[in-house]
């Protein structure tokens, strides 16, 4: 996919996990030019640990964005990064590749450079960015933990807030170090998105993945202000924890309550996710958005975008919205 | 350096840690045909948790391998490779090299292929193969351990045998899965020194990284038959542990001792390293070797070995064996 101006189309995705895998394996079958805006505020699991550990960044959906754009060649460095240690050691469930970008991250000091660097190695078509160069921490306000369901408890880290049995109300994104609620963003991602030609947000973990880069002001102001066409891509079933229950509607309410200058040029849905197509058409253009009803669900794998399907719905989107 | 028929020089250099890291990098002064065919006993550090943890080969010798090959370019991976972990978490103390050593191996699986490929990544100029493709012990025999002094002692792991206070009389070397005196060679071992032109044994731990070589029964066999000039090259000060108090021809009557057919055609040592020359002399002449005493340490760096002296002393040892 082209510009009038005949260079590939510019796209960046913003997210984290496996939305943002399903995002970026559509996209680079658009176009040549993608860039990953990676969110940093995971506390669980591999990622976890070794930023407990090291004081990094958490590598893990970097590590992910990474492998979503590597080249397809018969290099092992793909699966290398994908791999996981066995057993029942110190090292047993981290994943190679984080490994790696934890000692291309002490090493290479910059972020920016370092994730080239891996990107190199597993040729990568495009660029991964972080969104923020400090490790973030998320925190939010859940009811529906104590007996009377009106009071508001405040919940820290990734995996708290993503799997609270409470009903997440509203999140805030602190600085690791410096417990700033102004996270610095990351240059480079700045620059992305002004500079991009569409700019999507979602599929993924809705509060920890994709309302994350809403909430580092720089990267916000950036999203508002670009002239990018705006994508919303919605998740297939609602996450257990911090979205149980959500309908795909009340997906654009909290995108609205946390960034009421959000504007939204494209919303897409898989069509038999939606169960009240009229109430999203809605939602959506209270955002000023379109609405987009595909199939694209990865048909038995339930939860899983199909990157074919998702990738024909995003042009078919982005094609009638830059042709206005 | 290069042949009558102008192809350049195959050297294939024997050994283990710093010793090896020394011979490689005079080596590929001299010429771009290198194989390092490294120990596989280390069981010690970084390399023996990885191998107590994961049952793999383990992998220090051939980092420490492949960096003295590693090109020279603005890659950080070089550095990436040597870097350690530091604090005081699981990771503390794991060379980053080491890990990712781990990870091509769980993945790939044969070793040959898997060091290939960190090999490119490295722009390694030359080879790195292991001397086995299984991880091996050493277990050794060892007097002074007790009040009586003649007493023997069995010692085994390359920890316990590089740092017994007693006195080492002999090794063997053990299969670490199959618990066999006749661990099986890696082929690609054998063929690198039957098709040599010059073979190095040394410097290095003597019992622990030198002589292993020696008791894998193909490799020795190769060893002894290769038309190869073979070249042993002595350390600059005994090792304090295995080989303290041992002098320049008691490490050449311990190969002999290991290997009685084993010939050579140079020995190569420090000469302010040789207390009695005509000692070392005659220790040499046993073998078939002729002595050469160069200026090869690295000024102020006690015990380790100036590439550039080295590379001009094996030049010159080669030259004139190749040239009878």
């Amino acid at each position: 996919m082209s510009d009038p101006v005949d260079r590939p189309l510019r796209a960046v995705a913003l997210g984290g996990g496996h939305g943002l895998h399903a995002t970026l394996s559509a996209l680079r079958r658009l176009t040549d030019d993608v860039t990953a805006v990676v969110t940093v505020a995971d506390d669980g699991g591999s990622s976890g640990r070794l930023r407990r550990e090291l004081g990094l960044l958490p590598p893990g959906d970097l590590r992910k964005a990474l492998t979503a754009l590597a080249g397809c060649d018969d290099q092992p460095w793909r699966e290398v990064f994908e791999h996981r240690f066995g057993g029942s050691g110190a090292l047993a469930g981290h994943a190679v590749g984080n490994l790696v970008l934890a000692g291309l991250l002490e090493v290479v000091g910059d972020p920016v450079a370092a994730l080239a660097e891996a990107a190199r190695l597993l040729g990568v078509t495009g660029r991964v960015l972080p969104m923020s160069t400090e490790p973030l921490d998320i925190e939010a306000d859940v009811t529906g933990l104590e007996e009377d369901p009106t009071t508001v408890r405040r919940i820290r880290g990734q995996v708290a807030v993503a799997t609270t049995p409470g009903r997440v109300r509203r999140i805030r994104l602190l600085g690791a170090t410096r417990r700033t609620e102004r996270p610095s963003a990351c240059p480079e991602a700045v620059a992305a998105v002004l500079d991009a030609d569409v700019v999507l947000l979602g599929p993924g973990s809705w509060f920890t993945s994709v309302l994350p880069h809403l909430l580092v002001p720089e990267l916000h102001d950036a999203i508002v202000r670009t002239e990018a066409t705006r994508v919303v891509v919605l998740n297939l079933v609602p996450q257990p924890g911090e979205t149980a229950g959500f309908s795909p509607e009340r997906h654009l309410d909290v995108l609205s309550e946390h960034a009421p200058r959000l504007r939204v040029d494209a919303v897409i849905a898989d069509a038999d996710s939606v169960p009240t197509p009229d109430r999203l058409r809605r939602a959506a253009a209270v955002l000023g958005a379109d609405m987009w009803l595909d199939g694209i669900a990865a048909g038995p794998v339930a939860g899983r975008h199909d990157p074919d399907a998702l990738a024909a719905s995003l042009r078919r989107a982005i094609t009638s919205v830059r042709g206005r």
